[in-house]
């Protein structure tokens, strides 16, 4: 790590907003900060509160994220439904993922970066409940898979994944090595108590408990979508 | 989960202190507070800043923490090689942990409830630098284990260890498929882009950089955790 110390930290934003997912934005938050400048952008630079209840401070508001960043994130969450139809946020996420190296997303913050256009053409990972859901905002393929790296876009799949993800994105700023030690300080050695991980993994029970649960709320983001879908095709 | 909904939502407290691991208790707390009622307990009930620079409000101060708890919490980070020395703090661990259902850790959180003389006579999970450590602060076997569950005392490995030690507790508490749900809400089907998340299965040049990079703050943990061990000899 000691010729890490004289590498340039590289700069990385991360949008935060009122119901985002927590461990969406602190898995990667966790590992990147030991060797980058991680910057808590907010819209107004105000705290923020998570979906789980939880008030944390930003660090920046849109005025003053810095615009040419490493990398641009945004996490997921149940608010993403409604923010991908408020502008100013959307006006915000376009001007900074155009100008930054990676783009990238860990959940359903993908269905984001799709309302404002950042994923047309792209391959992406999003929370498995939301693949549809992100195939609306735009021309994306939603993959499966835990990390997708397409180009400079890299995103993750749901929550946790933001984990995997965020190992994945230090590997290519700073290179595997880097990666691998932040793995072993944050002792990365998962052991699950159950495979229910993942709808292709769960028991049918699980899956049929989960999605009654998430119904009306996946119902509304679904709305939301079509409604992004309408203002893009009105745009173009 | 709809039989859920009617169950009693346990009572969870987690600590709070500058320089915890955000990744420590955000795990656990991701995955518990759509089931539990979660407190963050600070000292003073003001915000604190993690070892990753976060700042988080508290939800209670040492005052108005409710004093019987289903589930008390302690998260690790270096912060604790002080915390440990703390009287107040400890004062407030060994109150808290005594009239609790579970005892709780993750990463080397261990050590505060060690220093509170809550693990002797138990095997517990710590962050692997940290085993040593450990064993000074009382006569506790600690384990390399991802999860230790003995008797009322369920205590997790190194930061990401969390995850796993969230859904265990959440089954313990609620029953197994409210934990599986919970895995599956956060697509918790892990993908680690290396094998590097242990000394066990990591390679030589990780495991020499990460020791290297810890050295003195270990260093100065070990020191601590002999003033521990005479404290607690002098007081027996």
């Amino acid at each position: 790590m000691e010729n890490l110390a004289e590498a340039k930290r590289p700069q990385i934003a991360m949008l935060l907003y009122d119901g985002a997912t927590t461990l969406d934005f602190v898995g990667p938050h966790q590992a990147w900060s030991m060797f980058a400048d991680v910057f808590l952008v907010s819209k107004d630079g105000n705290p923020i509160t998570t979906d789980s209840a939880m008030v944390v401070h930003a660090t920046h508001s849109f005025a003053t994220c810095p615009e040419s960043l490493d990398v641009f994130f945004v996490p997921g969450g149940m608010a993403t439904f409604d923010l991908m139809l408020d502008t100013e946020t959307i006006d915000f996420v376009r001007s900074r993922g155009e100008n930054a190296n990676y783009v990238t997303s860990v959940c359903n913050g993908a269905i984001v970066l799709g309302a404002a256009g950042l994923l047309d053409g792209y391959r992406a990972a999003t929370h498995w409940a939301t693949y549809e859901m992100l195939k609306l905002t735009g021309t994306v393929e939603p993959a499966a898979d835990r990390v997708v790296i397409d180009r400079n876009r890299l995103t993750g799949g749901g929550v946790t994944a933001g984990l995997d993800f965020g190992l994945t994105v230090l590997s290519q700023l700073l290179g595997e090595q880097v990666a691998k030690n932040a793995q072993l300080i944050l002792e990365y050695n998962p052991a699950p108590p159950f495979n229910a991980g993942h709808p292709s993994v769960a028991d049918d029970e699980t899956i049929s408990q989960v999605k009654a649960f998430l119904g009306d709320m996946n119902d509304h983001g679904m709305e939301q979508a079509r409604q992004v879908q309408k203002r893009r095709a009105l745009a173009a």
